[in-house]
């Protein structure tokens, strides 16, 4: 199990970080290591074009890395992202994104995560991800 | 000379991005291939800890680059982003960013380009960048 | 099926990067948009420490999703590495290292892959990787 | 001034990676936190249109990213790339390579650097640059 309830991940976000609540992120599944979650699509993270915006992405995959950070160590609250690469690699539909981030590596100093971001716009989602994004976290000595 | 004038690139921006009204994105100067902008710093792009948020910065990288191509071209409204990494160096202070976006290659189907992003917070900021981001474009052919 | 086999693919590899000799990939799987392969260290591929040097790891990534693609496609021999990103996790162990390449992404012009690269050193290698890396590639027009 | 002199980082250089002797590197410039060095075509780095390959150039970057900080530092053998971030721009001409490194960030714990890679091909070289990377280094604690 991990140390922080998907409830409690949710609440943190909430609270800590109120500029993510245009996004409405859902948590769907928590694991050690692993974090599922769901965006709901909405006027401000669209573009030109009416898909969803890069920087929504973006958001979208550093705080699922940080939560799975959170949520495998249950502490980690000062780590900071200090390098992030994502490729965009389809339009998304005007549906839901659906995202998975898997932690890499959990070292004491330095964690990294990726994140897979399909649009949740029929069945072979899976094979066609929209984006992907890699980060690495630095976490800060508890000292 | 560029083929956009800053006035015509903020009225761009002010129309097609108004998600990005927030960032309070000031050009100052542009020249084929470089972009300079500052933000005003704002209660919405912070995070814990009163810093300015990482997907902040990305937003303003991806949108000066976007930008530079604009200008330098004349078009290329369709443009989108392929890929973008950025590195974290410092916590920014509660201060203005200022970031200088060049244009490393300019081709036909792909730009790429890079952005510098400095707190404006004293005189070494030069020396002791805030974040660097390099972005890829791709440029959709005119058909 | 893929359009290239094994074989194939590794006789084309002999041929045409011989350069890649000294990296002893032999590959081990290959399926549409996937390919596994093992790498024998030696002693050209270390660094201080004794462990198998980064631009080995980048080499074996880089040709991985090349052969990916040509595998998938049956063509694409002009394709060019565009951007490559990698992240070392671990220090491997002097042991053979084993990689797994997947396509996220095969467009007309782009190709998106990415590539985990784990240590032979027992059971729990999956779990522990020693470096990812994403790549794209730009496929040239067939005029 | 900085504290290795170009003999003291080409002595190292070819003690402690001899395998990088095939590269051909020679430094030209050292300042605190800057690198500039050359590197001479030879067959060993040519790939299938008689280019310099890619990871030729991924070793070029990490190995002056390495020395710049050994430069600045005077100390910092035992540092490490955790991540590595290149675009490839222009396929080079078949002519010498130079490349300039940054240090971005020289913190206690992570350096950050950026090297830009030119063909010495002609009077516009410095405009249309072969490739540009960032890398990062974890510095390991003086224990």
């Amino acid at each position: 199990m991990t140390k922080k309830t998907i409830a409690q991940l949710e609440a943190f976000l909430g609270e800590s970080f109120p500029q993510m609540n245009d996004l409405n992120l859902r948590l769907e599944e928590v694991r050690p290591r692993y974090l599922r979650a769901r965006v709901a699509t909405s006027e401000k993270n669209l573009r030109p074009g009416g898909t969803i915006s890069g920087p929504t992405m973006v958001a979208m995959a550093d705080v699922m890395v940080y939560l799975a950070i959170l949520a495998t160590l249950g502490h980690g609250e000062q780590a900071v992202t200090t390098n992030l690469n994502i490729n965009f690699m389809k339009r998304p539909e005007p549906a839901d994104l659906i995202a998975e981030a898997r932690l890499l590596k959990l070292g004491r100093r330095l964690a990294v995560g990726d994140v897979m971001i399909y649009s949740d716009d029929g069945s072979e989602a899976t094979d066609h991800p929209v984006a992907h994004a890699t980060l690495t976290y630095a976490i800060p000595s508890p000292s």
